[in-house]
């Protein structure tokens, strides 16, 4: 946690007191060893970053004063469109994606996406939520990614892709695309990353009929934990 | 799985046929569904790739045939030294690192490494050598990368470093070094990744001195393990 985050209703209106509790405590406590007169950088979600003053801290609550100089860092022109993974690893992704910066995540279903991946709790609002505060309390950011969830795919690429590369430009990485993803991309990127074992030969075709080219990172299959932050780091300039 | 691993040992000499069990045999008979007849991507470990006939299958053992037709793909002219993580951390690093093709990978102790971390059993060679097999396995590689472990820091900048960046670029990935990391780079790489906690000034001056230099992926700060695909991704050209 770099970034103690603090929820907008929990700051009182024209106040800089705050008062919380639970992990983030526990954190300022055990981790920060933050006493009475410490200063810890803090954030407000959706809102400006900068510092808080510990006034008190007890076994239940920790008291700050809080102070917010300047704007989280940008996010990146960077839309991540991914088929969603087994559940322990959306997890993990999740956090990955908020921390990374990326400013929109379509969580789409395909062919070989398992039906019961969508029954899982993970894909649930406040679930999701959780994981992505945890990726921006590690990046010192306060906004959130927009997350959708479009579970099938015809709708998808019909209805939804066609505005996500109005202005930008679609990059769908696919092993074996015998084109090397290009480097330090100067326009805005929305990106199509499939399932474990692969898009079928329809779904790429429907892809690059709605405008997204196909691309590769080498002759390796990688996993998609990897692939993310790949991409991202390739493609910002 | 993408490529059932072969050690050189299991295959007879002069023989193409080999036999397996356990881990190997399930997965293909669960996940791959593959019955006598079936054809299966195989590896030999430090060797070459082809295909395998399934022969027998049974409840013990899965009897292949093996055909060797070409060599794995090759690793990436691409060195990290990393400060240890935490067990789990590493554990999981070390199947990324092995997917992504880095050649070699220097595992130190630096002053915020925790020392306790290196008493835990994901440092013994045998667990290494099983990490590094899966992440092959998965890339549809063969060769291990090179792996070592230095605890001491004064002595691997001494002693080790400097023959780590004869013919190569060295590049330190330094939060809030100001300089953006490289795009492309066609020299052999050399990349430090610090401890989470950050390195201690006089670490960054030694590492300097060495002929690292700091560069950072942004603003944000991120956790190891998006941080080496994204360096990567970056810097392979």
């Amino acid at each position: 946690m770099n970034l103690l985050l603090i929820e907008p209703e929990e700051l009182e209106d024209g106040s800089r007191r705050v008062r919380v509790g639970g992990r983030r405590r526990r954190h300022a406590e055990q981790i920060l060893r933050a006493g009475p007169g410490a200063s810890l950088r803090v954030g407000v979600v959706g809102g400006r970053i900068g510092t808080a003053r510990v006034m008190a801290l007890d076994a239940e609550t920790l008291d700050l004063e809080v102070r917010l100089e300047r704007d989280p860092p940008p996010k990146l022109a960077f839309q991540l469109v991914l088929a969603l993974p087994r559940p322990p690893v959306f997890r993990r992704l999740l956090s990955t994606v908020s921390s990374l910066g990326i400013e929109r995540l379509l969580v789409v279903g395909t062919a070989r996406t398992e039906k019961s991946f969508w029954q899982s709790r993970v894909v649930e609002p406040g679930a999701i939520r959780e994981r992505l505060l945890l990726g921006l309390e590690q990046a010192g950011d306060t906004i959130l990614p927009e997350v959708e969830l479009h579970r099938y795919f015809e709708p998808l690429v019909k209805d939804v892709l066609p505005a996500c590369l109005v202005g930008r430009r679609g990059l769908l990485a696919h092993p074996g695309a015998g084109r090397p993803c290009p480097h330090g991309v100067a326009d805005p990127v929305t990106c199509f990353v499939g399932p474990e074992g692969g898009l079928l030969d329809h779904e790429i075709e429907k892809l690059v009929g709605a405008g997204f080219l196909p691309v590769d990172l080498g002759e390796r299959v990688l996993r998609v934990e990897p692939v993310i932050p790949m991409l991202v780091g390739r493609l910002a300039s």
